[in-house]
């Protein structure tokens, strides 16, 4: 087995704390260097000195396209076609919205179990405000494909299962969404940064996705949204935002979207936020997707290998085969909860998802087979010695 | 003429960049001591040693509410009652799609010409989208009141004209409004932190704002939404994103509106920009609103005064009378933009409003009279030697 694939892994690009191996990039990354630095440049110089005149002059109102152009390139967006703001949750509002309005003749949005909640929730918002008689029909993963026919408006999946991993064939999907005239929403949580995905080749109408998990650019860093380039200009914006009028400071009466991806923009950037992402960005420079994919999968089959080996009361969650996961591999166990709790005692990083799922991210940027092994020893001892049976391992944090 | 009112000016709470008289903390404040070091924290300690932990060992998921109370104080609100998070735009889509659903039977969305573009943006956009029939009315100021009757289902104001200053009368307003059964929304954007806002006296429902103006924490930081608290549990939010869920690691499949205020929270906070504020909210210990209030007026007077018997070309645009004023004065000039460049070309920075309208804010926490003095003789100076002339001066810069 390879322990590094082309440039990686970049474990000198990242701050990593002492004695944790961090299994947990799938929920918030770890702070790349240069992002502290680029903050404090943010703050101390352009605000402090610039003030106001930094909208022009840093061009902090540019940086949720340009910033935005840098995540593109992982996704297979072309430049352009991608703006930053606000969170995920809104992102699915924005996308939906304006899937409704290309399809009005149809009622039903089309998800699955595996999508997560708040995209669900954020449909079913959007569909009791409208008060128009849509319904969201939520199908098991595997029956997406045969679930989706003529009467269908929007089909709204996550790429990769914030739970198990599972991975959609995105070609597949969008191509049979669009043989009915359906219009195609993917959530890229867990795929930007983590997996090859080429928007443009999928055809795909609308993507929104995060940018404080694979792409480490900190708590409650901001979303994006694509927008296939020739429909862009063709919706009116719902989150009718005046940073996405044609022309803002013209403080007009009436809203007038601009171009393209531009109508997609909703209030003032967050602008520390966007400075932290765009130098979390630079950890990107060289690296290609295809590599994180082979390293990715080369971890995650060494995992599954030993903890199966090692550890069998963990029964795996995710598929077992490599091309139908993302970055990501969980294991069931009725007391995940607390043995994941006993795990980040000893520093080792992962999560728990209700009920049972005990779920680890690989992120071939930070981690190498020494980490995986090293961590499935833990694990183990863990185990042998039923330390999950502790009381202080069963105390519940509010976020889990 | 009072040099100061109680603890004010507080010139060395501030980073003020040296030659600079900054007229403009209406549009963004400057940088308040402790915000950098309290970034750098967040990222360099909190995010990197912590990592997802942060979430509890730092507060952050707690931090919107607690953070939001520290505004909640400036504005007569009580604990509980506010909540931060998104952009004011997002904040307005939320209360307004909220108060719709508080008045079923009736279609109009009062407003009036002075409210900021983006508010009466978003009103369009969710009319539109909501495709029931609902009618935004826009009327003068001044007409807001006799405007008032049993149609309306809302009325959506923002207290202090983002142009000329003129302050509404909250108490009166909010008061017809209930009269007639409509529900009251106000925008705080430049009043929160600059006049004083008794938002709990008032009983209206709704009240948005922004913190990156008087508040002073930074470009792109938080709005925050106050929803009063006997009607917040009431409302379906139609933003329902997982964290107003009422138990949001629960990962249940439908969504089910958290207690109170929570159910206005929507996608993951943005914690570096939250813990921004918090640090920014620190100046404000020990100052009352009445003597921000007072000093704003004292400076106010003052420039007036000056500015009209040694400019003047230069003539009010903003209410005479103080009482009817916020924290800014704002004159009309043919050749406002181009003075208003010479003027920040020679450190005196206000902003520029279309069609011809020269901005000032005044606030006390770092401004005192001398700076007043000075800024009018950089004016007046301007002006004799009609330096808004020059060629250079009359280019447009992206931001305005």
């Amino acid at each position: 087995m390879k322990d590094h694939v082309g440039p990686l892994p970049r474990k000198d690009a990242f701050t990593l704390p002492e004695g944790v191996i961090y299994l947990d990039g799938n929920s918030l990354g770890p702070l790349p260097h240069g992002v502290a630095e680029r903050v404090a440049k943010v703050v101390s110089q352009e605000w402090a000195t610039h003030l106001i005149r930094g909208w022009n002059v840093d061009d902090w109102m540019g940086q949720p396209v340009t910033v935005a152009d840098k995540v593109g390139r992982l996704i297979g967006a072309a430049p352009g076609t991608c703006v930053l703001g606000d969170t995920l949750s809104i992102k699915v509002h924005q996308a939906l919205s304006a899937a409704l309005t290309l399809c009005p003749d149809r009622k039903v949005v089309l998800s699955d179990s595996g999508n997560f909640p708040t995209d669900l929730y954020m449909a079913q918002g959007l569909i009791r405000q409208l008060g128009q008689g849509h319904e969201l029909r939520v199908v098991a993963p595997e029956e997406v494909e045969g679930a989706i026919d003529d009467s269908v408006a929007a089909v709204m999946l996550t790429h990769v299962d914030y739970r198990t991993g599972r991975m959609h064939d995105m070609a597949r999907i969008t191509a049979r969404a669009q043989e009915v005239g359906a219009v195609m929403i993917w959530d890229l949580a867990h795929s930007a940064g983590a997996v090859p995905v080429d928007l443009t080749a999928s055809k795909a109408e609308f993507a929104v996705g995060c940018t404080y998990k694979y792409l480490n650019a900190g708590p409650g860093a901001p979303a994006f949204i694509y927008v296939r380039p020739d429909i862009a200009g063709q919706v009116y914006p719902a989150l009718a935002g005046w940073l996405g009028h044609d022309a803002p400071f013209a403080f007009e009466p009436d809203y007038r979207p601009g171009p393209g991806i531009e109508r997609f923009r909703v209030g003032t950037p967050p602008v520390i936020q966007v400075a932290a992402l765009d130098a979390a960005m630079a950890v990107w420079e060289g690296v290609e997707m295809a590599d994180i994919r082979a390293a990715s999968v080369a971890l995650s089959e060494q995992f599954i290998a030993e903890v199966e080996a090692r550890v069998p009361a963990l029964t795996l969650a995710s598929p077992r085969e490599a091309a139908l996961r993302g970055s990501q591999v969980s294991f069931h166990f009725q007391h995940g909860y607390a043995a994941m709790q006993a795990l980040i005692a000893r520093g080792v990083i992962g999560d728990f998802r209700a009920p049972d799922i005990m779920r680890f991210g690989f992120t071939p940027l930070y981690l190498d087979a020494a980490d995986v092994t090293a961590a499935v020893d833990i694990l183990a001892e863990i185990m042998a010695q039923r330390l999950w049976d502790r009381p202080e391992y069963h105390a519940r944090s509010k976020v889990t």
